[in-house]
């Protein structure tokens, strides 16, 4: 029996062999009177669970059970920086109110939407009932694009604005700091980035529609029960940028199998579910093959940065950039919207 | 803003730096998909909530609500065994019929207490409230002691049985297994789990009054709501042995302080309330410091076991063995039950 022990040892070799990625994290841990401590500034009653869970790779997060019902704790990490939590909190107030299903921070006592846990900012948000598609099927694409589109209406009157530090200009930071390297992740990715940026930056669209966007609502940001959205999660990229942008990163996000090949039944549902809630001008759909090739960089970016500058003993794996390698090469070829199934 | 993109990014390195220990992993991922697939084996709804959650450090476990309520799910990964899941479910509905508050299997349609998922056996427990406390005070070190007095007796007529195999035979294979690394983790560590582990094969005390033991009953696999426990999970370490042994490892996980030293007014609570619910044997006093040396090398050995055939990108750090050394020597030094708050 004992024999058992080494080979029974749980290691995720065959994990990181298979490209694997664990989206999951808790950096910090937070004890029973810590907790305690925490939510006496809270109308919440005691905790009656408390449990670290896997969501969100930026934060650390805990279900959250009380004498009140169910929530969820955030503690803010270093990536999300306290200056910005005013505009991150108060949109997912601001939606909320519109009606849009997203996390809402439970106010302490004093009226904070936020206060100190282990050092970091820490929030109670209500727990949102729901699951992540894990393939998104058509009408689940469908559903995607009329929630972004309300999303976008429903943060047009938002009063705060940040801007969206990886665009352009944050592009350009990254592509500095990823060429040197680039190849050795893969050959030939060095040239990629580098002139895929050039040619957006003497393309990228310019004067289209502004407003708040989501700008990473990938499938397991968004929680379905049954057929319909529950639930939007994970805003803690949300910025003001070109709407049509944040519909790009969905083209990016949910049409595409796993095999790199863009489903264009996805592409239409998505899209004619979004223009059904929100119209697109003329200057937005001649765009989108741009915005689908900007946002793919930036995945493909960030990624790269994450894999050059990973920690072999990191607790999260970072998500392979050669996926959106593949996505831009669509896009470089896609010509117009009609490629993405935007009806003609 | 990008400048912060490097710095903000989130590493383990200080938490490994400060020996920090994660107990947290979810080794599998489960999809929307399949988890309905496995729940219509079930009459418990539709899923309307699943995260994976830390808890356990042996199996993946995920935070489950229903439309019938909330739950955990486990998947056994390698490190139980198939065949040991008879012994350990039955004994989860044993304990639950006799009033301890431990996870009730939810068993499927078809009567099966364990169905699969993902090539893995999966159960559905029900939800334990509370809170595990870090730091137990000695109101809580007596809570449980009378605890693991109820659960050798409500186990006393347990039908089925399972040998520890981390017991005398077990540590020999480990220690024959780590000798040759031990001083790499600390000088003089391979002479101390050799003569230790002679002079227990010279000393182990034999005959002592046997039942069912939880085995690995530490502050992390007990909830507390208010002063009582709620809960106890995490039995897959259970198996038939001296009920004082139990006692001992109890003594070992929960009665010293982290600076190392043994908090006698703790040892004194654990060992009094156990009493007062199950008395000991004259035996099974004058075994105490045996037993505790025991069980401080059966952990010691274990970590260590991991320590040495760690995986720097494991997702799990292993725990620190020293501390069991620490521990160890004190239970060599001690005697006497006595030292230990055994009342005279």
């Amino acid at each position: 029996m004992l024999g058992d022990y080494r080979a029974a040892q749980v290691r995720d070799d065959s994990l990181r062999k298979a490209g694997y990625h664990l989206p999951m994290a808790v950096y910090t841990e937070v004890t029973d009177n810590e907790l305690a401590e925490f939510l006496r500034a809270f109308d919440l009653g005691e905790a009656r669970g408390f449990k670290g869970i896997a969501e969100g790779v930026e934060n650390s997060n805990f279900y959250l059970q009380t004498e009140r019902g169910h929530f969820i704790l955030t503690l803010y990490e270093k990536r999300v920086r306290r200056e910005d939590l005013p505009f991150f909190l108060g949109l997912l107030e601001h939606l909320s109110k519109k009606g849009i299903a997203c996390p809402l921070p439970v106010r302490a006592r004093d009226g904070a939407a936020w206060r100190e846990l282990k050092g970091r900012p820490a929030a109670v948000m209500n727990f949102l009932p729901g699951l992540s598609p894990r393939k998104p099927d058509a009408a689940q694409c469908a559903e995607a694009g009329a929630a972004l589109a309300r999303l976008h209406l429903a943060g047009a009157d938002y009063a705060l604005s940040r801007p969206n530090a990886l665009s352009l200009e944050g592009w350009k930071t990254l592509v500095k700091q990823c060429e040197p390297k680039a190849n050795g992740v893969k050959m030939g990715l060095g040239a990629v980035i580098g002139s895929e940026l050039k040619a957006l930056e003497q393309n990228w669209p310019r004067g289209l529609p502004q407003g708040v966007i989501h700008a990473d609502m990938f499938p397991d940001n968004v929680f379905f029960v049954d057929a319909r959205i529950s639930g939007i999660i994970d805003f803690y990229f949300a910025c003001n940028d070109a709407l049509a942008y944040d519909v790009a990163v969905c083209l990016n996000a949910w049409c595409f199998e796993s095999d790199g090949a863009f489903n264009i039944t996805k592409g239409r549902a998505l899209l004619t579910a979004y223009r059904a809630t929100r119209p697109f001008s003329s200057a937005e759909v001649e765009a989108l093959p741009w915005l689908a090739r900007g946002a793919a960089l930036r995945f493909l970016l960030t990624r790269l940065y994450d894999w050059i500058n990973r920690d072999e003993g990191a607790l999260v794996r970072p998500k392979d950039p050669i996926e959106y390698m593949t996505k831009l090469r669509f896009h470089q070829t896609a010509g117009a919207a009609a490629s993405y199934g935007w009806p003609s």
